[in-house]
C-alpha cells in the first residue's frame, strides 16, 4: 500500500528539469501529499523548492505542512509573503498555527494582517492557549445544532453546508445561545430518527469533553483509551470551541511515542522522518546527551581511582568505564534511531547504504567529540610522561565509529534476515560493543604503549 | 478525564460484599469498561470474579476482553462452557477472537460448536489468516450497497438495519454480485446526494484497499501515515471481507509501540498493564534478555582476561564489565518498563510504592539468578582458593537491586519533580548505576579479601 519513495524522487528530478507546470501538476495528482513531502526531504532545498513552486497552491499548502520542521524554515525563506498568507489563509487553523515556529513569530505576525480577519483572530484565539495543549492542535470547524430544531431541518441544514468548513459532520453537537454544549448525536442516528423529533429529544447528554487548556498528548491517549471517535473541547468558561479528532489523537500519540523511544535510546529532537535529516542534525541530537553522559561516566573512574591504591589497579584500568560507555552508548543511539524509523516505516531493508552514508560521518563528528573530551580528562588523571591520553584519545573515536555503525546497521541486517529489528535493543548492542570496544582499547595501548611500558 | 482507579477498587470491593446483583449493574452502568477492567486487574482473581460474575452478561463479555491475557485465562478457567459461549456468540468477530489463546484452542473448538453455526463459521475463516495478520483483527460488519441502488434506497436500508449489526455505517461499500469492491463513498454524501442518483454515480472508485493476509501493524501504521478513517479489507480472490478501522489501528499502534519500547530496554511480553502484573510475571519478561545479556557480557571479561597478562590486570578487574552490565541492563529493564507505563498512563506519581512493591521482590529474583551465574562464573575464572567468587555471587545481586529500584524510581520522581520521565533514559540510568554498581563491587571485595588480599 505505501508507495516507494526513490522512484518517486526520481520522477520529481525529471519532472523539475522538463518545468512544465500543467504536466508537473497532472503527473503528481494521484500522489498523496505524505509521499510528496516525504520525496522533497530526500532532495536538495534548491531541487525540492523548484517542484514545490510549480505545484496546485493549495496543494503546496497542505505539503509544506508535512515537511520537517527545518525544511519548512528552508522552503518560507525562500517563499514570498503572499505565497504564505495565502496558505495561512487556506489551511485549517491547526495547520497554519504548526507553520508558525517555522515561519518565525515575527513574520508569522505579518502574514496575519495580510488574511482575512476572522481567520486571523482564530489562529490568534488559539495562541492563548498554553503550547502542546488541546486548544493548539484541535479542529475549530464543528457542526452546530439548536437543541429546539428538528431533524429534518438538522439534515437539511447539512445538504445546504459548505462542503469544505467542516472537517467531519459525524457527530453534531446541540449547543444553547451561550455556545454551551448540551449533547452531541451521530449523523447515522439522524438519518435513523424519525424527523420530527428535536434535536434535544435525541441527543445524548452524558458528554466527556476536554479542556483547551489540557495537555494535548494526555488527552489524546485518554481519547485513545476509551476509544472515542471524537472530544468536544471546551474553554474554561465551558463554551465549546473545538474537536480533537481520532486521527488528530493518532498523530500525537504517534509523535509523542517516537520521541519517548528516541529519548530512551538518549536522543533528543522530535519526529522528524530519519531519511529526512543530515548528518550534522543527527550530530546535534545525540551529542548534548552524550556529553551529559560522557561527563557522568568520570565518575565511574573517579570511583575506580578511589579504589586504585588498595586494589593495584593499572591506570588504563580507570578508562575501562569510558571506553566501554563511550560505544554503549552511541550504539544505543543509534540502534534506537534506526529501530524506531525501521518501525514507522520511514527505513526499509533496502536504504542500508542511506543510513551508512548518514551514520559515518555522524558517528566521525561524535567520536572525534568525545576523543578530544577524553584526552584532556586522560591528562589530568595520569603523571605527565604517560601515553595513556593518546590511548583514550585515539580509541575513543574508533570505538565510536564502530558502535554507532554496528548500532546502525544490525536492526536492518536483523530485519533482512527476517527477525524483529527491535531485538536488536540498546542494551544488546551495548553488550556486543563492550567487547569489542575493549579490544579495540587494548589493541591500540599495545601499539601505543608497547608491550613493556603496558603496565 | 481519566478515572482514578483506586476509589474504583475499593468500591468494588465493598460491593461486592454487599453482593446484590441489581445494586452492583446499576452503581457500575455509567463506568467504562476499560476502567472496570483495569480495576479487576489490581484486585485478587477471587476478588474480581466475584464482582464479574454479578456484572451484565453482555458487559462482562466485553470487559472480558478488555483483561490482560493472563487474567483472561485465570477467569476462563473458572467460567462454564455456556457462559463463554454466550460471550463468542455476542462478540464482535475480532474480540472473540482475541480470546482463543487465553481459552486455550481445544475447549474454543468446543465453544464454537456450542454457538451458532454462521458466527462460528465467521471466526474460523477469520482464523485462516496468518497470525498478527488484519484478517485476525478487521471488523466483518460493514455496509454493503448494491451498484445499482439509488440513494434513496440505500438511506432507507439504513434506517432499517439492525443497531448492533454495524460498527459504523460512516462509509458503504458498493460491491458487485461477486462481492468485488466498485467503490466507497460516505453517509455524509449520501445524505447530500440527490435521492435518484445511483451508489454507481455517487461513489468514488479509487480505493485503497489492504489484503486480509497483510500484517496488521504495518497496515494499521500505512491506514495512520495517509489518514485514512478507515480501510476495506479483500481476500486473496479480491473479494471484500471486512474494513481496518481507524480506532483499531490506533489500538494497534499503541500496542505495537509499547511492545516495541520494551524490546528496545530489553524486556520481553506484550503491552498489558504494568500495575496488573505481579513481580512474577515481571521476572520472567526481564529474565529470558537478562540471561542472554549475561552470557554475552562473558565475552567482555574473555576479552580482560586475554589481555591480563600483558597488562598486569587485577583478576578483580576480569569482572568489572560483568557488574556493570547487570546494573547497567537490569537498571535499563526497569526504567524502560516504568517510563512507558507513565506516558501511557498506567504509573501515576502516587504509584511509587505501588512500583516498590513490584520492583523490590523482582529485583531480588533476577539478582539471585546472576549472582548464582555469576559465582560459577568465577569459580572458572579464578584459581581454586580465592575468594573472588563470592565477592562476585555477592555482589550481583546487590547491585541489581540497587540498579531496579533506582531505575523504577527515579522515572516517577522525575515526573513529580515536573521533569519529562523519559528524561531518565536507559543510557543515563545506566551510567548512574555503573558508578554506583562499582562502589558496592568494591567495597564488598574489601569486606571479604581484607585490605591484604585485595591484590
Amino acid at each position: 500500500m505505501r508507495l516507494e519513495l526513490t522512484p518517486l524522487v526520481e520522477r520529481l528530478r525529471s519532472l523539475a528539469k522538463r518545468g512544465d507546470v500543467a504536466t508537473i501538476r497532472e503527473e503528481l495528482e494521484d500522489i498523496h501529499e505524505v509521499d510528496l513531502a516525504d520525496a522533497l526531504e530526500r532532495m536538495t532545498v534548491e531541487e525540492g523548492l523548484e517542484v514545490f513552486r510549480k505545484l496546485e497552491p493549495v496543494d503546496a499548502a497542505f505539503i509544506l505542512t508535512e515537511l520537517t520542521q527545518e525544511t519548512q524554515r528552508l522552503y518560507s525563506e525562500e517563499l514570498s509573503d503572499e505565497v504564505l498568507a495565502y496558505y495561512l489563509d487556506i489551511l485549517p487553523m491547526d495547520d497554519a498555527l504548526g507553520l508558525r515556529e517555522s515561519i518565525g513569530e515575527d513574520r508569522f505576525e505579518v502574514l496575519l494582517n495580510m488574511i482575512p480577519q476572522p481567520d486571523a483572530q482564530e489562529i490568534r484565539r488559539s495562541l492563548r492557549y498554553p503550547e502542546d495543549s488541546v486548544g493548539r492542535v484541535m479542529t475549530e470547524g464543528f457542526f452546530k445544532v439548536n437543541p429546539d430544531q428538528s431533524i429534518a431541518s438538522v439534515l437539511a441544514d447539512i445538504r445546504l453546508a459548505s462542503e469544505d468548513k467542516y472537517e467531519s459532520v459525524y457527530d453534531l453537537y446541540v449547543l444553547d445561545e451561550g455556545e454551551h454544549l448540551l449533547g452531541v448525536f451521530s449523523l447515522r442516528r439522524a438519518v435513523r430518527a424519525r424527523p420530527d423529533l428535536t434535536a434535544r429529544e435525541l441527543m445524548n447528554d452524558e458528554i466527556v469533553t476536554a479542556r483547551a487548556s489540557d495537555p494535548a498528548e494526555t488527552v489524546a491517549r485518554d481519547l485513545a483509551r476509551y476509544g472515542f471517535r471524537a472530544l468536544p473541547v471546551v474553554d474554561d468558561r465551558g463554551r465549546m470551541v473545538g474537536v480533537l479528532t481520532g486521527d488528530d489523537a493518532q498523530y500525537l500519540i504517534g509523535q509523542a511515542d517516537t520521541v519517548d523511544v528516541l529519548k530512551l535510546g538518549a536522543v533528543g529532537g522530535d519526529a522528524d522522518s530519519y531519511l529526512s535529516l543530515n548528518p550534522l542534525q543527527l550530530y546535534r541530537r545525540r551529542v548534548v546527551w552524550l556529553l551529559g553522559l560522557f561527563v557522568a561516566e568520570t565518575l565511574t573512574g573517579t570511583v575506580m581511582r578511589h579504589y586504585a591504591q588498595a586494589a593495584e589497579l593499572n591506570p588504563l584500568t580507570f578508562f575501562i568505564p569510558l571506553i566501554i560507555g563511550a560505544g554503549g552508548n552511541t550504539g544505543s543511539q543509534a540502534t534506537t534511531t534506526i529501530t524506531r524509523a525501521i518501525a514507522v516505516g520511514d527505513v526499509k531493508t533496502s536504504d542500508l547504504m542511506a543510513v551508512l552514508k548518514r551514520e559515518l560521518p555522524t558517528s566521525v563528528m561524535l567520536g572525534l567529540t568525545l576523543g578530544a573530551i577524553g584526552y584532556f580528562r586522560a591528562i589530568f588523571w595520569t603523571e605527565s610522561a604517560s601515553l595513556i591520553p593518546y590511548v583514550v584519545g585515539l580509541s575513543l573515536p574508533l570505538v565510536t565509529i564502530w558502535a554507532t555503525c554496528i548500532g546502525g546497521i544490525l536492526p536492518i541486517l536483523a530485519k533482512r534476515l527476517r527477525f524483529d529489528p527491535a531485538v536488536m535493543s540498546a542494551p544488546f548492542i551495548s553488550t556486543f560493543v563492550d567487547a569489542t570496544g575493549l579490544i579495540i582499547y587494548f589493541e591500540v595501548a599495545l601499539r601505543i604503549l608497547g608491550r613493556n611500558a603496558f603496565g
